[in-house]
């Protein structure tokens, strides 16, 4: 079975060029098959703001109204996807950018939620993923680059978690090749101590992750990372969670039953 | 040998969402593979002015400075690109959205021109074109949509004509299927009185091509779009301009040697 390393890379590395090209360049020497999601955050909402979009918040909730829909599938469709194909490409590492809607690969469906609209916020089940064009793809050599939108399967692009889409996609490969998941972001792995990069959890286990959520060690964000990270890992993938300036080193937190 | 038909859609359709939907309706009724190319100027341009980007001329023509690139790369390859893609999955027909720099199908570089320095705008030779991963994508059943974006192979995106960038990827599949390439746009085909669409000149020979740009009748923009037109007919392909709310009639200028 051929070995694929898929890796997702956040707001952080992309917004800067110079920290983007070191993380490409790392990445284009990962060993095997390889896949790229990402996220884009950032310029999003510069985009949103220098076009006078106001963010739609309800109950603290970031919504996706129509607007927002549009900046995100111009910034993460377009503008950050297509420079991350063009420089792999520099790199003579032969990529395809691509949204769920691409060849259908992930169907998805607005988030369902009792009280809360999320607008153009899409959902998907991991058993609907259209993995046989991946595989097609990844077999000629060609490395896929994600961006973080679905659609609905009505005509509408839908806004998706990257860190879930990192995952559904890790999972829907699993029965091709054997998949390693990397979660990239600016720390070097999880973290006793948010501001000491020698705090790093080397290997975290699903009871040792419940035990620090309870005690507010682990918090905000890292939560749901984790909990795609753990589903990831659940459906047998190795996992590791990682700075994305190190990908080609051993330091991280790996995940352990 | 199976059939392709290449259809390139531009501006005025793009602009209109209840237009799009027909012509994507129509699209998805003709027979045989299909491969669709779209412009987008006019969003472009919309964006662009609410950016508060001038727009840069250098006598006379447009140029494609780095600002006015990151507009195009958002509104052709994502906005633009996804919003058809996801439009086509709609109407159950498995598309997916390609610039030139996905997969290195189209490598260009920077258009060299003696005095003028057009900007991040990109020519191609239709030999570099990597049509091996469109066949593959075909014969799978998925019909491609190329926006008209290009790249250098050093990184940046490109800027490039919609219609050379249609009989281009028409050509480079012509050994693979039997093409026809067909340019839509607002008026039933060429028109020896612009105003009235009775005028219609059913077939155009390179001949009378000629005579109707010395006469003055064929000016503007119809003349690179014509240019690019002969010079797929004159690589053996099909080649039909017509009105794109009509695809799947007959009226229309068909192109002959």
């Amino acid at each position: 079975m051929d070995k694929l390393t898929v890796v997702k890379i956040g707001g952080q590395v992309i917004d800067d060029p110079f920290k983007l090209d070191t993380v490409l360049h790392q990445f284009v020497a990962l060993e095997g098959k390889k896949l790229l999601v990402h996220g884009g955050g950032k310029k999003a909402s510069e985009m949103s703001k220098r076009l006078g979009i106001e963010p739609h918040l309800i109950k603290g909730r970031r919504v996706t109204d129509e607007k927002t829909l549009e900046v995100v599938t111009m910034v993460y469709g377009g503008l950050v996807n297509k420079n991350i194909v063009a420089r792999l490409q520099a790199l003579k590492h032969n990529a395809l950018g691509l949204s769920g809607a691409d060849g259908n690969i992930i169907p998805a469906h607005k988030r369902i939620h009792e009280t809360i609209d999320y607008g153009f916020v899409g959902d998907f089940e991991v058993e609907d993923i259209n993995s046989a064009l991946l595989q097609n793809l990844l077999d000629s050599g060609i490395t896929p680059v994600f961006c973080a939108l679905t659609h609905d399967q009505k005509g509408n692009m839908l806004n998706t978690n990257a860190d879930t889409l990192a995952s559904g996609i890790a999972v829907s490969l699993h029965s091709h090749f054997e998949v390693s998941l990397i979660y990239c972001f600016e720390k070097a792995g999880v973290l006793l101590d948010v501001e000491d990069q020698s705090s790093l959890v080397p290997e975290l286990s699903w009871q040792y992750y419940l035990q620090l959520k309870e005690e507010g060690i682990i918090v905000d964000g890292m939560i749901p990372k984790l909990d795609n990270a753990f589903n990831a890992l659940h459906s047998g993938i190795r996992v590791v969670i990682k700075d994305a300036l190190n990908l080609n080193n051993e330091i991280g937190t790996t995940l352990v039953a």
